[in-house]
């Protein structure tokens, strides 16, 4: 059998852990006769039909630029929200662009819209008998896919949260006034980021008082009344809440919520400012300070925060990709199970993708608390392996360095 | 001679760093014979007034104890915005409160504001012959101290904010689209925290393209015409603006320019959004994402990326400031000096408080280029190694843990 080329595409968000998966796909492939390069498709799939493919194991020179990209921040290689058409002829493009470039492996490194792709083009390649290996690999700090007992990004972005949760809490308590902070964390549908801001508490601060997931229908009423109460009782409160959390009626609380993004989503963004108006005019506290906090980008490439975890396994996802595509499967996703929490103890192997594609997976119900105000002792057990060890981009003279591939060196075929 | 007791308050706002002063002050003051108890005032002059009182010696029980304050962000003691009134009646109280408790030397710990209080009280106290000594330890992370190069709390700040812009370009350049996000970064009047954004290029990156300072009049036209350019040419752009910018007519450009806050200063903080605004509204490039991010609290309490250099220098602040006490000398503040940034060489010494109170260091206008939207080579050399060593928070299973005074359990005189 002849070498083929590996392709990978990126595509989704940015988290801090998804070029470690581009570091242990090109490990586990550079020790394969089977492949002759490992090449990436410039912003995701929308670059791959572009033709701007470059050949990542080349730019790659040293150990160094090899860790340097592990320890990166949001994707090397650029993404895209671009969603590939329905129609026969997305496909058959795909696959000339395939045979030209003789690429065996197709991996492509996101969240559920891009598994989607993977089990659309999986399909398509088994039905025309083309033997080209597709493979999803997963990441999304949202944590929000089915199959997987959690996903690379999520460990670092949890970190993150928790960390600056804490940190704005000691910020808000230095005076003596009384005051609300009232932070946004991203997440869209799934409460699993926001539910990290409770491992703030293990810096030996009561923060976050109050934590709001879109699992639990949001009541305004009710917030005004918890809010104030925890006002009374602790002078300085910070309420965590997702982006995503619904009225009862369905609708977002967020400001944003009739624009859509490329995939149809809803754009999500500014519960806390809705949140802060609803405080200043309905909480009665005398010379209450009321301010909302947005951590931005900052909650997916801060990787000045990355978990060690998240890295370790993040590579480990890239690598077992690639492993199954060596092995000749096709048309699944590299999940992670966990058989434990203390000691923490994690297997993998390979998920359907079309039990992943376009799905949700939310915080169960038990694991938030009654009330719907805190996550449980089950959800903190789940949380704090993942954030475990740290990981930091490499550090220069006190400041970060950063890995980049050079976007505009593409290759022709003949080239690969 | 009988042995006296320290009293420490912490003042304005928080920093990464100004914990470490206090456990500097603690190291010189229990090595001295002169020295009974390390008290410390909740929540500055308006706790001291109140008689809020505690034992910081007492309360510190183990080298863990010392070690996690040193890394614990904002201020331990807690601050307040008041003001101490100018009548002679609010000197009498305080000195009231000085011999209650024996306390023979004060230290304030804080900006221009708190040095203006130690310039009073050290006067009044040589006017009415009372032994007392009163001394400044600096702390502001906007840099804008007189007769000092530095202040601690700065290059933890500066630390932030670079790593920080760096991680916020990343996650800007992953799609194609144009984009531009404006960075809003605090430092009232001062550029120079600001400045620390262009440090993020050491990581390899263009961003930040443009650069405002509140040092040079903001024109909006010229603003929109560089962003235009800026954006043809690198397609992404990422700037940094001064929350403290000003239009020709000396007005802020901050949406927020007339709350005053208690000192009388204007709250800043809405000059992105301004910026923003007028981008999408002058700046014609087709799908321009414009958006722009706060850094929030965190800038100046993320400990989770505080600077060594800066910490090490806090510390020695509070050391210093117990030496000078202890040898009699009132009214200074404890100054930072540099002979060389590379090596960097410093030495310290004591500034008169009067020449320090109510003013503010400005960036020189030799170190912003001539357009005034970047800094100079020599501004980058002062920077640098301000934000060395890396100095986070103790970490425990990949989480900060937090070292907390107990606010509630304050001493009456006959106890210490």
């Amino acid at each position: 059998m002849d070498a083929k080329n590996i392709l990978i595409a990126q595509s989704g968000g940015p988290s801090s852990a998804i070029n470690a998966s581009i570091a242990g796909a090109i490990a586990r492939a550079m020790g394969s006769a089977k492949v002759r390069n490992v090449l990436g498709a410039v912003n995701g799939m929308k670059g791959f039909l572009e033709r701007k493919i470059i050949n990542v194991s080349k730019q790659i020179t040293s150990s160094d630029d090899f860790d340097m990209l592990i320890h990166t921040p949001a994707q090397a290689l650029g993404s895209s929200r671009f969603k590939l058409p329905k129609e026969e002829e997305a496909y058959e493009q795909v696959l000339e662009i395939i045979k030209e470039y003789n690429i065996g492996y197709f991996f492509y490194n996101g969240g559920n819209d891009s598994m989607d792709t993977v089990a659309r083009l999986a399909n398509y390649f088994k039905l025309r008998g083309e033997e080209v290996s597709v493979i999803g690999i997963p990441k999304t700090i949202d944590n929000d896919l089915m199959e997987t007992d959690h996903t690379p990004g999520f460990g670092s972005a949890a970190k993150y949260v928790a960390a600056s949760v804490g940190e704005v809490y000691l910020d808000t308590i230095v005076y003596p006034k009384p005051s609300v902070t009232i932070v946004e964390i991203m997440g869209r549908n799934a409460g699993w980021l926001t539910a990290a801001s409770a491992l703030a508490r293990q810096g030996g601060i009561p923060a976050p008082q109050l934590i709001y997931l879109p699992e639990v229908v949001f009541d305004p009423e009710n917030f005004v009344k918890r809010v104030q109460a925890q006002v009374e009782k602790d002078t300085h409160v910070v309420v965590a809440v997702s982006e995503g959390i619904q009225l009862a009626d369905g609708s977002y609380l967020s400001t944003m919520g009739d624009v859509l993004d490329m995939f149809g989503h809803k754009t999500l963004g500014g519960a806390a400012h809705r949140l802060e108006e609803m405080v200043r005019a309905n909480v009665k506290i005398d010379n209450l300070k009321t301010r909302s906090v947005q951590f931005s980008s900052l909650q997916r490439s801060a990787a000045h925060l990355a978990s060690m975890t998240d890295l370790n396994e993040s590579y480990e996802c890239g690598y077992l990709a690639v492993e199954a595509a060596l092995n000749g499967m096709t048309g699944v996703m590299v999940a992670i199970h966990r058989t434990g929490n203390n000691p923490y103890i994690t297997y993998y192997d390979y998920a359907d993708v079309n039990l992943v594609a376009n799905k949700e997976k939310h915080v169960p119900r038990e694991w938030i608390t009654m009330k719907g105000t805190n996550v449980s002792q089950e959800m903190v057990d789940y949380l704090l392996p993942l954030v475990r060890g740290e990981a930091s981009e490499r550090m220069e003279g006190g400041l970060p360095q950063f890995f980049r591939f050079d976007h505009s060196d593409t290759v022709s075929p003949d080239e690969v």
